[in-house]
């Protein structure tokens, strides 16, 4: 155990840190791992108090794909998947909202308060944050061509409201978002939680756009943890890309970052959520968690 | 069809209600019918976005039960009561909390937006809004004496931070409430929405209280409705009970309006859910359309 | 008579209009019939009020000719005019200043406020809001050239200084402006109510200008009151003086909405002022009662 | 002609009484001969901008008899008067507010302007400033009764609405009052300027009420100017008024003193306006040139 | 060396305490060793700026006897000392302000902006912050009596305009206060340190006092190190006065955190200023280093 | 003396300066025989305390040789000189930064705050003001060659951060800045007053920039006094130079006015200090009383 000379040392490393984000947007994509086991949720979730004690401004951005799998199940209902989307028809919406809004928000918003944060949960239809339209899902055909499918309401985000979101920043609360949308036409839309976390960055104009994964980060070599990539530019990610470095679910979570950037939020980060407080680690000390993804 | 003069005359009608009015919040009970035909959920929200354009803080809070016994059947759940409160075992809650927040609740700020309000949608655990404790069932045992009996995660609103509400209401949305709390220790309760839309006016000093019902308001002669009571007082309630004129469900609707009366809430309605247009013509002209408690 | 059903419609259908309008100013050009018949005088002045309740901001500029010519006569000054307009020697102004300022314009302070709205009184003179210049008089000589005469105290407004109206505004009260207006001098100008209106608008960013006439409006033929042209643009103007359709005192009032429209007002109106809530008709249902001029 | 020393040693002079009524309200009664010399009404008002740019608010009360009479006169009409107070039939009551309201409170708003500061001239209507009920004129009966007689459209303040008056002084513009009131049914009254001033001065929390009046202030002896007596207390009035030191027109000046002091008003002044700049004299330097009443 | 972990570790532990002092103003009596020592001096100023960044409001008030002791020598004066002050004839006032406001406060000043703060040096003087009047030294004659003795320019703080420091710490700044004062004829004092920072920890209305010393606290032994009182109440000062244990220069320093106390201030310690990081110790962990003295 | 009357007349004729100048920054640099004599001191002291009553916000920058050469006399220490700049080091800069820190700007905070005003004194390193970086002596080698040499903590400034003294003027207080900067290593470092009132009057936007010397101004023959050239622009000041009209100590100063005027100050001034109240005769008349330097 540290002595108490120990712990004021580590206190006053972080002091460079605290000034540097100080008053600074920070969005957190959270899911995975970090979202189902306790210990590791009630890291995350101090990490993003402790954060908004010094200063920050956190916002959290959960998905939720596991319990709704678990809640179509108890009703009865298969999932399907077309290009890695679930196909979501009315019904399938109406329960992955439940899940979202009712159930996965509302335990993290309880868990932030339970640890001494105070925390507003909000869905993309409140003060109509998110506005989607209809996104179609991608087959290929038996003789190798790429056809679009209707897979319902699945959609991608078109506008973001931040209103709502700066009001409750500005009054003290941290904002939990579930990353369920609204349509021109008042319809439902489940959208990926990467993707609105990337959007809702660059509408705040965060600073800092992290997603937690459960995986090292980018690895030079897949079989080797050592070969974390600690920090790659926007120009490398092509290169990466067709050389398979970057594959499979990191694609997109890359392509997230790569648009963030773009849209002005200043550094990106893929963040191992098994290693508790990985978020603490990379904003509080020298010592990434994870690959960061920059201009 | 009325002329354009007939129209214009019925506009200036309005006029007194309107500056009566101007500023005030008023928290509107919204369940029953009003919440299940289409057409009557349209008019009710329409009145609200409606006064918060002519300067009015309408506060909406929602109940839900029939949804959330629709859910639980789904599931394969048996709702059992005491004493008319729903027993709420673990997984009874997170039904009722899903089915609130993530369904009806969103469904109403969907509706809200798409008729041109701006709609934020909360539960009592956003902000700590609504901190609750358990509340016990009351059975009779054989010999007549009233046994309490646990009846799960029923809780009874112990405290209210409004906070969250009043930011939402000054920055230009209509907030509406889900009826879920959290308690000391972070456990969930579900509460009677009734009395949180009670606790929330006192809260928030609203200048009405407004509960839809199912029935035409408190009537002298049950089986005359024309014999309808449009206000009565405080001081008059012990007596309509005791005479059996407020009997059964409407015995809990009048004690919320009672404690809001003390608590400074100035006017009190039970109105007739089934009227389209019930809030607003009690609101904007001079024909009650219920039965209004006063001081 | 409407059922409370049907009143309860009517408010629901001006919703999109107050949502429309709201925040939004809109200068009403109030003189004539409108402002002389009792009736007619509390109806203008009643919808002026309603859309202050609402959210609008309205703002009177009004006339008097009638006022003033009715004060010289009893003080046995008789009037004389030149190309429309009144010789206005050095005790005329004083008439007219006292006239406009100290009766018109208290006249319509006192009806607003017993109307239950709160009007501030304003002259030109006021923090220096209108600013003018001499204007020459026209006439033709025997040879018909035009020559130019001195018709005394007769200003053209050059400056704005929309200060003390905005801040009016903002305090909550109806401003009321009489049209007269300071010289960079020190010397008074009786100045143009349309014109003052027009100017006025475009100072305060208006949405909306108002004129009220005496007249359905302007009618394709003039025989025919079922000619009346709703719209007409910018562009259509010329023609339509060209072919005596817009003529006499009309032209000056489609020259000031011409004016408004090109400093940047959304749209300009020559409503019938005879007909009771004109004003209140154009703004709040979809029926125009008189023509609308557009870019 | 003072050296350029002399004159720095004149405003270093001034800067302890710059201090000591720094942002204090400062209402003056203004009437009289320093209303119709046009040399000392310069004068009045230039020290009134002066006092502004020095950060006191002075807000100017203005009469107006011998205009209102004049006035009268051209339209042929003859002032009776009771017990000092001029009969007010409806159309006496239409000429006063016309001449009061349109013409020299204009002409004081135009001068101040000239001068280089900026003024809003405001009746009692405007915002609802003052509010009167009608005051009866007093007659001595034959038998040396006292009796009551209606003198017409003469009315008391009832009640002051300082909102408008303090919104206009702090957005920097001098307020220029001309006292005409509405009654509670929206009919017009002439008040008497000395006492709106007053109930103004209190309304306002002002810390001094100056009245110009035509004499060297209160002489103890009324044949020897050198007999002044420049302070006197609440508590000496009734004596002075026993000894006929303070008689005829000056014992309601002195009431008004004596209501202001009651009401809050730290000191109140009677100043002899026909000298120049003696409002400037009274507020900027240790040379008084009237009576002050203290408590 | 702590692993990450265990740096996460003690971040995390100090969410409470940031937490529990957010937008609290603590005042920082410095002096003693820890101003001499460069590193511990480097240390508390470090604890100052992280406090702020935290949302904390640390003000620090420093001493200088040394540093006055050792410039009077430079210039060949000798200090004499009357019941533990300092005799201040004229000369010794000019060299001791000098020396505070000129020197010690300007070094402190800079050591906080080069360790990342941003801090604003003030003096008593500055904005009339402390008003103080002349302290009489207290002698014993002979024969036992206490005698009164003028000591030159000692002053007791009489009044405290907290304005600018008020100020200075809104807009973000650290305030750092040298212990000098003016009386009311404008003469200068030199006051005491530890006084100075009680009298103004009240007037901030802070949380906490905190004074930096060169002992480890109270002990209830003082030869046994071990025997440190952690907590003493305010009813407890006068009988472990009577007893000795608090004696010599510590009975001041008690009772300034005994008047604090009195008037109003939640906590007040006394720290071992020689323990590096002391002040952060007590605030941000459990680990107490001196005595804490409360109601 | 005067009579009343001119001295009411000297103030009015003091309006229209002060309202030309109502709410604009002017820096006054502060030194040579204005600042020794106690006359004069109060003079120009009480110019500055009558500028901000009347809504201007002046701004001190004070200079101190000779203060400072006295006291390193009195610690036995030598002054030398490079090029009119005194060699600095470590134990001059700390008597110089005493002197004018802890000396010469408290007791021009006292001497304001005893004629009424309210002073705050701030050094260069308050708020990181004033960010200088070394500067190097000239001098003259046999062979006429310029050679640099290192004369210690003398510098220039580079960077100013205006936030403190805009905080100060804003909540009411007098600035008086002593020219002492900060490193960016946090050294420090001893600025010309001259300059550092001329940066610092472009960094606030001044309007004015006033240099008190110990001449009349610039002459057109310096023999005779009445050859005073009252403006000059600033393309006539190379040829001036050149004619050797402006020569030594006069040389920088004007620099620093032309380096104003480039960086936005509208007029900058060379005035006699040793005439009392140059600055207010300057300010306030028509009578300038040395030379202005314009564009």
């Amino acid at each position: 155990m540290p002595s108490p000379m120990e712990k004021a040392g580590i206190l006053v490393e972080a002091l460079p840190y605290i000034k540097k984000f100080y008053g600074k947007t920070v969005v957190i994509k959270y899911g995975g791992h970090a979202m189902i086991n306790c210990e590791l949720k009630k890291a995350v979730l101090t990490d993003a108090v402790l954060m908004k004690y010094v200063g920050m401004h956190p916002v959290i951005v959960h998905g939720g794909g596991p319990e709704i799998t678990g809640m179509l199940k108890k009703v009865g209902k298969e999932s399907s998947f077309v290009g890695g989307l679930r196909v979501t028809d009315a019904e399938t919406m109406e329960i992955a909202q439940m899940v979202l809004v009712g159930k996965v928000n509302k335990d993290i918003v309880g868990m932030i308060n339970s640890i001494g944060g105070n925390a507003v949960g909000l869905s993309g239809k409140d003060g109509n944050l998110l506005v989607a339209e209809k996104k179609m899902g991608k087959v290929r055909t038996r003789d190798g061509a790429e056809e679009l499918v209707d897979i319902g309401h699945v959609g991608e985000v078109r506008q973001v409201n931040p209103g709502i979101v700066n009001t409750v920043i500005r009054e003290g609360y941290i904002p939990v978002v579930a990353p369920v949308a609204e349509g021109e036409a008042g319809e439902s839309y489940n959208v990926n939680a990467d993707s609105a976390a990337g959007v809702l960055a660059v509408a705040l104009r965060a600073d800092k756009l992290i997603i937690l994964t459960d995986v090292e980060g980018i690895l030079a070599d897949r079989n080797d943890k050592n070969s974390l990539l600690s920090t790659i530019t926007l120009e490398e990610v092509p290169g990466l890309i067709d050389r398979g470095i970057i594959d499979g679910g990191m694609i997109p979570k890359v392509e997230c970052c790569v648009a963030a950037l773009r849209g002005g939020v200043s550094t990106t980060h893929i963040l191992d959520g098994r290693v508790p407080h990985s978020v603490l680690l990379e904003v509080f000390t020298d010592r990434g968690v994870g690959t960061m993804v920059v201009k």
